[in-house]
């Protein structure tokens, strides 16, 4: 894990209010690279007492964006522009762990893409391709 | 606005406690449509103090859900398969609503758009393309 | 129908080989949106003897790219960034038209939707979210 | 390579005339996976010479499509429901691969993805991921 990136991840993760209330935590931060971590709560699930779709998407989304981060200079901000997910199966999980990576730096875009998955059984639960767009301070 | 559908949605609706932590509410559901709103709080929002993509796709893809249903019979629930969101400005809204429309209700898969729009100034915030995929009790 | 876009829009689509190959044409051209046509020949059929699903996309993609570049000055080129399509019902039509439309056109971005009908039944056949990206010749 | 597989995608891919017309050729299938490659010609590209991105997404989705069919029973066909394409790089390459894969095979959907890249140099050129839905024929 990169201690420069992780900071400045860290600082930008605590000011965003959502990521406080669904409890979702930065778990390591390298080059290209973010995980994020969230627990399952009954103010997170849907009406079948699994992860809601938009909790999934959350945490995927940061993931996301975080690894869009580590590969762009101090001072530019990243914003999502478009994301697509593919719902696998119910998030039962306790505990999920969304990876999110660069497939791709342009300089006016970054494609990424992220994995959730169940973090004690490795199961696959959801993907999800994400368009970043670094914007200067 | 259907009697009959709005009961029903509103019976599932209140069993999601991640739509209850955000604060999503039923405006309106009639055959096919199905209108949702949320107020801006300081916990929904990111780093730059919008509303989180998170939150504004939760939002459309409960829209979507709603939607679809209204398209099947009782005892049938409804699971997103899959969603592509964009996301075509800040959320500044301080109100927002997200409009969920059947595209196409297969027999094996429903299609659904949704619009989610700044309720004072109609601004279009966020769309979304959802499947939807029904499954008996 | 605006005889400068059409004129403008013409020219580019002459430059595209592969309209050529599967017969595209245009059919109008205004502010914000074009509309391109196509017949159904075997060579373009996938198994079943219906239009193939890269047929349709190209179609719509081809719809969202020429909406989007009426909306650019002179000089400024239009490229696909990543588009989602979906695909409602086999594509039986012998003609089909795709409309496409522009959502938001931003200085970074452009985004744009298609709608791929039966020329005769008016029947949606498929629908496209498409981001483009102007970009200075 | 399964030979089994191949037989039974060769068929198949056979019945497609769009395929034929652009020149899709199956370089291998296995179970879970098949890849499909195409050979540039000036009838395949845009405005810019380079190639169509509708080519793209017909190449990457034949080969979700293939991917899926080998791992679904004799007699059962596949079809496309959705899929979602993001054009990293201009398609400049002689000759693209277009490899998919089976992300997730379901009974009543397949979730694959695929990446088509430059068969010289191994350039990421474009990745889809696509919903497929087995048909009982």
């Amino acid at each position: 894990m990169n201690e420069t990136l992780y900071k400045r991840a860290f600082e930008s993760f605590n000011s965003q209010g959502f990521l406080k209330l669904i409890g979702a935590q930065i778990e390591s931060v390298e080059k290209g690279r973010a995980v994020i971590s969230l627990k399952k709560r009954p103010e997170l699930t849907q009406q079948s007492g699994v992860l809601h779709a938009g909790v999934l998407s959350a945490l995927a989304d940061t993931a996301c964006g975080y690894a869009a981060y580590t590969v762009v200079p101090d001072g530019v901000d990243i914003f999502s522009v478009e994301f697509k997910i593919n719902l696998l199966r119910p998030a039962a999980a306790e505990t999920i762990l969304a990876e999110g990576r660069v497939v791709k730096a342009g300089k006016r875009l970054i494609v990424t893409e992220a994995d959730v998955t169940d973090k004690e059984s490795g199961a696959l639960i959801t993907t999800m391709t994400a368009t970043m767009i670094p914007v200067s301070g």
